[in-house]
């Protein structure tokens, strides 16, 4: 006897590559521990937090072929915990297993650009963008989408990384400068009234499970609170989940994905709907998607784990009334005792060594009970 | 600026040394990951499931001093996940670090007879017991206390192996070689309606937090189901948490112990109190706890990593208005699908390649909701 497995399901047992090494991966080993899945990290940090928790560690470059190949061969899967992972890695190792998601969505999700494209031709509303490789480019931009504005870099950004604000006066050229000259998009700011994310998986042939649509609070351009659900109108959780998973359903998506967006108010008071802009895709796990982990049925890294190995997902429930979780940023975790004490708290620590600023050191999930006692 | 401790308290990144690496160890692994500290996993066996999820690991036997020295200076603090550590293993590592909970917690534990001792010593119910060491106080003991009566080794035994039972023209001398003749106890039998579990745990300054009562069903021998609550009565719960209680007071224990008692109904249908009958202590994490792990507010295994690094108590809420965790034994785990299918559900597997007959490969835990819909 053996397991009774769906069409294309791994086994139990089956190993599971993960391209970096920080907290992300770290959350994705744990939850494939749990489900009696191998793990094999490779990261180019020698000291990943993800390496306390894995079966295997690679410690080498993206771009290292030998690493690479060897990495390919030993697991079954390869998964990531972040967009960056370099085209050429994703496609050798798609020759040697399965790659999921898939090197083409990363593809559609690493460079702004692309991914505005592939919104605006999915018929996705977003922000108005134009591109900018050069100074002229900047100029024309600025004169279209009028100040305020952002100027992104096309890729690489991360918590407010990689972006400049185009106020009333500022230097254009100083501004386009400031961000190295890298080929970027200019983005019209959106007057938006709350920040929210849809966290969803899909499987491979094609279920898809939305967490509730959750709402993000930043501090110095890094998210600091998420609260499940939103507090926005029923109808703009459900559009937006039909978004996320139109995007889903177009890439042919494999895992768990979480879709930024924006919510705009009617102007004025007035009663018309609120509407939508999506702002990113990210392909991966996601930060706002922290809550599930201990405020859901399934956790987003046990729902993306899930998914790459072909198995059922699972319950995507809300635990409480509602959900908050809060990152615990630089020296915050030094009061990591307090959170430990809270009644129907519970706290994630990364297991990173130096508490720099501005640097994810874990976080507390509060889960409010359904009917309060 | 560094981390804000506890008198005593270990600080995150601290590391934890876990003597044995089956799935008891590697849960423990897991907890101590989600609390940001490292974890050294020695065991001799080479496939052990905790080593795939580990910061460090040592293959070796319990008797390689070499390499429990070595383990014992690589780690701030040393607990187990089975209670027969041998004694000059607990003894040797407590030269060198913390060792949690005690050697001496670990002695008392270790062999049925000290215990029933230890038990009766406190003043707490345990069945009639007598020490047989010989085929001549095997003949003794069962005139004493009569049949049916159950022959027990002192050291060693788990899940029915090291058991005998004395039935009514049983041969005294054959039942006696049946255990080969290692030195022994009979215990009278326990009439009981019910068989419960205390899981609790203790802090090193005396801080002790229990989980509801629960009551568990053994096939063949061997866990099959655990139910939270106990349905028993209120006062007959209270009582197994007050001795449970005492139990870890004098033990000066610190970490999660479970202890499994008898219900004992009050003879034909009279309107007495249940009494209670300790049977034994386990001085560690428990599979009758398992349901804690997504079925209470901190799981046992987080729960014990709390306690033996000095860190404060989590709550030990039940989530549900009842839990309910079910082994998944050899073969059983094939059809792991349909336990990930189940809403509400999570299921743990423990990465062991062979599903032998009677071998604990994983196990369900099933939340009912506060309220139903």
């Amino acid at each position: 006897m053996t397991f009774t497995l769906s069409p294309g399901a791994l086994a139990p047992g089956a190993r599971i590559g993960i391209l970096g090494g920080g907290q992300l991966g770290r959350m994705l080993a744990l939850a494939a521990a749990g489900l009696g899945l191998k793990t094999h990290v490779f990261a180019p940090e020698a000291d990943s937090p993800a390496f306390d928790v894995c079966t295997e560690r690679t410690n080498a470059a993206y771009e290292d072929e030998d690493a690479l190949a060897a990495f390919g061969a030993s697991v079954d899967v390869v998964t990531y915990e972040f967009e960056n992972v370099p085209a050429r890695t994703a496609a050798l190792l798609s020759d040697l297993c399965l790659v999921r998601p898939s090197p083409a969505a990363l593809a559609a999700c690493q460079d702004r650009l692309v991914e505005k494209e592939f919104l605006a031709g999915l018929g996705i509303p977003v922000a108005a963008y134009m591109r900018v490789d050069d100074a002229g480019a900047m100029a024309r931009a600025v004169a279209q989408l009028g100040r305020p504005s952002i100027l992104k870099t096309r890729r690489f950004g991360y918590d407010g990384k990689g972006q400049a604000l185009v106020r009333e006066g500022g230097d254009l050229a100083v501004i386009f400068r400031s961000l190295g000259g890298a080929p970027a998009i200019l983005e019209s700011v959106v007057p938006f009234s709350t920040e929210i994310s849809v966290v969803a998986a899909r499987g491979p042939g094609g279920a898809f499970v939305s967490y509730d649509v959750c709402e993000n609070w930043h501090e110095n351009h890094i998210l600091k609170f998420t609260r499940a659900p939103a507090r926005v109108a029923p109808e703009t959780a459900a559009e937006a989940t039909l978004l996320a998973r139109a995007i889903a359903d177009a890439l042919d998506y494999v895992g768990v994905l979480a879709v930024e967006m924006f919510v705009v108010d009617p102007p004025g008071g007035s009663a018309g709907p609120q509407t939508l802009r999506v702002n990113e895709i990210a392909p991966r796990v996601h930060n706002s998607g922290h809550w599930t982990l201990g405020g859901a049925q399934t956790s987003q890294f046990e729902q993306h784990v899930r998914a790459i190995v072909g198995w059922p997902l699972g319950g995507a429930l809300r635990l409480g009334a509602e959900v908050e979780m809060e990152n615990l940023i630089g020296e915050e975790v030094f009061g990591f005792e307090q959170y430990l004490r809270e009644p129907g708290s519970s706290l994630q620590l990364y297991g990173k060594t130096e508490a720099r600023p501005s640097r994810k050191m874990g976080h507390v999930t509060r889960v409010a009970p359904a009917k309060p006692a």
